[in-house]
């Protein structure tokens, strides 16, 4: 069961665990500083694939099988698969998982897809409607650059602000057994919203709900930054964490810069890879935490992990009809058991 | 807590209470069979806005208002919205939800996300981190049309297995507490695909999934259709519901035909409304169970009911690319108490 705490959280009795989980990624995020942390580099992100939704899917599969294969768990036994993505109709996710045969349910959360799936993973596990289930999420650089952006034939230029879209896919498996690493705690994020307008400043727009949540957590939790190895956001950029650690201080009095660190900082090399602000995109968060994580966590390495998955809710129509960006961060705790 | 019960259902100890739904719509719907059971009906379908999606977005904030107020809930009280549409990048929700400053978790289910949102708020309720939620969709049929068909001002010719998207929004309150009507059971569903690659004939792309839930649910939980006072498919269609009573008798034997109705059949006169084979969209099983299916539940004229939204996962990029179109159904059962 679970237990409600202060306003926004609620806490696990027994904490559902993680019993394995996988990532691959396309060949820049192989050559950024967590390349060896990765379960496969794909050389050709074309994955031999006819399209790029096409290329994202077969990425999703394989992160899945690969995340099933390290927990030791047959296809047969998952009793749902919680993802989604960021294409039109989360087509990446929903063609990646066709042949599976395994109960499907679909979220939405733009980039924060990752931290939405284990948490609803989570509540799924706890509640006892699944005893196993795997949480997933992908992004393909060349899928989302052409359905939010430009065609890629185009080239557009990209200004400082503007980050990379992740080729890359994670899954975790989680079970209603005692493993290395388990979830503790969970907040579902509310949608923040302060007026940015420009599709090319993401992290901006998402910093106010990290902000949110993560001030949310704190007070509901009666913790401290410092009771945490690590707040890890996914995935602000350099120019929205910022922004984040700046918001955390000036309106809430909490200074969370010792301890936090970025998804889409993390994955590429800010001085050699040319990614602007950093990564982006569900696969970017979804591939660090399910490998360089919860590697560390399994291994003892970090003990507590709060984990704050941020989405811009925005759509090119809703940017095209004038519309601001809004934001959102779910955040989930995990620990090495 | 919640029991598994054979290979793909779900039971809960303890039902998860519906506290409260309400259902607005479009001029079209409340001309329909059902239009007394409507919280609203809108004769001007712009809703006053600036755009289609816009108007979608008001219905929705809309259907979700009235729903509090008639379950006497106060929107601080709400732990959790669990919402999403058929809209890319599900805007019609997010837009809609953007000023109530609620918990808000994304799910895509295309037309079956009442019946996904039902799922997952009833498992978050069950396993106590919320203890009140929300559920709701909508779909606007302007914004779906020039979305996922062509330019309202085109006026393409509709074949006679094309559904029509239902102008319509649905919300359901859930609570942890003793209500007239309770969800007492849950079953998620796995993609089915047989090829279908026609996108005027949704219903029997959807078909197979509703076959193979209903199937699995039946034998899990070792009952017979004249079990249930209703089986309720949304939204198969007239094509589509044929199709599936045809498979189940073929394939698994099983009659359902005393039983079955769908909301894309209730929803208007297939004499009078030229609507070819009946609704669609996440507003209408939305609107329809969320006024008239639980108004008899809790009157107790209906005592069980079980519930099979069915959604068709495709988007126009996985079309252009030949791709057919994958089905899915998510159930849940309804029951007077």
């Amino acid at each position: 069961m679970a237990k409600r705490i202060g306003k926004y959280t609620f806490s696990f009795d027994t904490a559902p665990g993680v019993a394995g989980s996988a990532a691959v990624v396309g060949k820049k995020e192989g050559e950024g500083p967590l390349g060896d942390r990765f379960d496969r580099i794909y050389t050709d992100t074309t994955m031999g694939e006819a399209s790029w939704e096409k290329s994202e899917s077969a990425m999703q599969r394989e992160a899945l099988i690969r995340a099933l294969g390290k927990a030791n768990v047959a296809s047969s036994e998952v009793q749902a698969v919680i993802a989604g993505d960021l294409l039109n109709q989360c087509i990446g996710t929903t063609f990646g998982l066709r042949e599976m045969n395994i109960p499907f349910a679909g979220v939405y959360g733009a980039c924060s897809t990752m931290a939405l799936s284990l948490l609803m993973g989570s509540i799924m596990v706890d509640s006892g409607a699944a005893e196993t289930c795997v949480c997933a999420t992908s992004s393909h650089f060349c899928s989302a650059e052409r359905q939010f952006r430009y065609p890629l034939e185009y080239g557009g230029q990209r200004p400082p602000a503007a980050q990379w879209t992740v080729t890359g896919a994670g899954a975790a498996v989680l079970k209603n057994t005692a493993e290395k690493v388990k979830i503790t705690h969970g907040i579902i994020g509310r949608i923040e919203d302060l007026g940015i307008k420009d599709a090319n400043n993401m992290g901006a727009a998402m910093a106010p709900a990290a902000k949110s949540t993560i001030a949310g957590f704190l007070k509901d939790t009666n913790t401290a930054p410092t009771d945490y190895d690590m707040i890890l956001t996914g995935d602000l950029g350099s120019v929205g964490s910022q922004l984040l650690c700046e918001l955390l201080v000036k309106e809430e009095n909490i200074d969370i810069s010792p301890v936090h660190r970025d998804c889409g900082v993390m994955i590429y090399d800010a001085e050699g890879q040319d990614v602007n602000a950093g990564g982006s995109g569900c696969g970017c968060s979804g591939a660090v935490v399910c490998s360089y994580i919860m590697q560390r966590l399994r291994e003892g390495s970090l003990n507590k992990v709060l984990f704050v998955g941020t989405g811009a809710l925005m759509s090119p129509t809703s940017s095209r009809q004038g519309e601001s960006v809004p934001g959102i961060a779910h955040g989930v705790v995990l620990m090495h058991d």
